[in-house]
């Protein structure tokens, strides 16, 4: 499949499909900014949901952060997640940190460094994406989009283990 | 199971906007609360500085998060922080996921589990915490504030190590 530009695609078509989507469902400008290929503005300032640390070929530490429906949903425990959801997952490299090592007097202390294995987004919509479980999985390395649909396909494939939590495997941890 | 090009969202979402603002809070009633022994109502909202893990006895992992004018100091390498600047530490019991591991299949996976070691605060005011380099340190175990002395005299002795860096340990990871 040739990739094509997002947004010139989205503008030539958009008289078109525009017509046979819903009007009273409101996207989202960073749903509309991921699906075109682009890092949606801001999303370093959403609010956290939990942290986690992979170990192994990934080796890093990372935080996970929802926009503003992802974290009324969690708090509120709306399953599935609504249309709208966005959940980023960031991550950096798992440091030692030797300044924090030596206060604390002992080796134990490791903190984020570079960024790391990309950033990552999951996007609720229902309809769109039916096939992959309602959501569509993107990735980003160094602010570009990857565009390999074998490698997406992965993610879903990997997230269907959690098809019981509608395939996210973060808890939110207060 | 096929991917869907990220295009069709694109056209589905054309267009329209819905804005994410961080949710912000008046530093001083922030800091009054601390002050006063009360966790700062919506502070687990702030946004996020860094992640990190402690092992040894902590043996956590937690995250790090800023209210607006740290995250505002972080961003553009204001040092010493300007007075108003709250920074939280979160922290979690650091648990291997099963549930994870299941799915890379292998044990590689750790999450965050039950709020562990207590939240704590660092509140900068030059002026009034003049004698411990122009902040105060607060601790709150389950919402209650820890009023020992010499506890929280402890964390101000632990961040002189890193009094160069204002007595800030952690650093922005984008």
């Amino acid at each position: 499949m040739k990739w094509i530009p997002p947004m010139l695609a989205a503008v030539a078509l958009f008289g078109v499909v525009a017509a046979q989507a819903p009007k009273s469902q409101p996207a989202d400008e960073a749903a509309a900014a991921i699906a075109g290929g682009k890092l949606p503005p801001g999303y370093r300032d959403w609010r956290l949901i939990s942290v986690a640390r992979e170990e192994g070929e990934l080796d890093d530490i990372r935080a996970i952060l929802g926009n503003d429906a992802a974290i009324k949903a969690y708090r509120e425990g709306t399953r599935p997640f609504p249309d709208g959801t966005i959940i980023a997952r960031l991550a950096w490299s798992y440091d030692s940190s030797e300044v924090n090592n030596k206060a604390f007097g002992r080796r134990q202390s490791f903190v984020a460094g570079h960024p790391k294995n990309g950033v990552k987004f999951m996007v609720k919509d229902s309809r769109k994406y039916a096939s992959t479980g309602g959501w569509s999985y993107a990735h980003f390395d160094e602010g570009k989009p990857l565009h390999d649909v074998s490698t997406l396909q992965r993610c879903f494939d990997c997230h269907l283990a959690i098809k019981d939590h509608d395939f996210v495997f973060t808890r939110y941890t207060p």
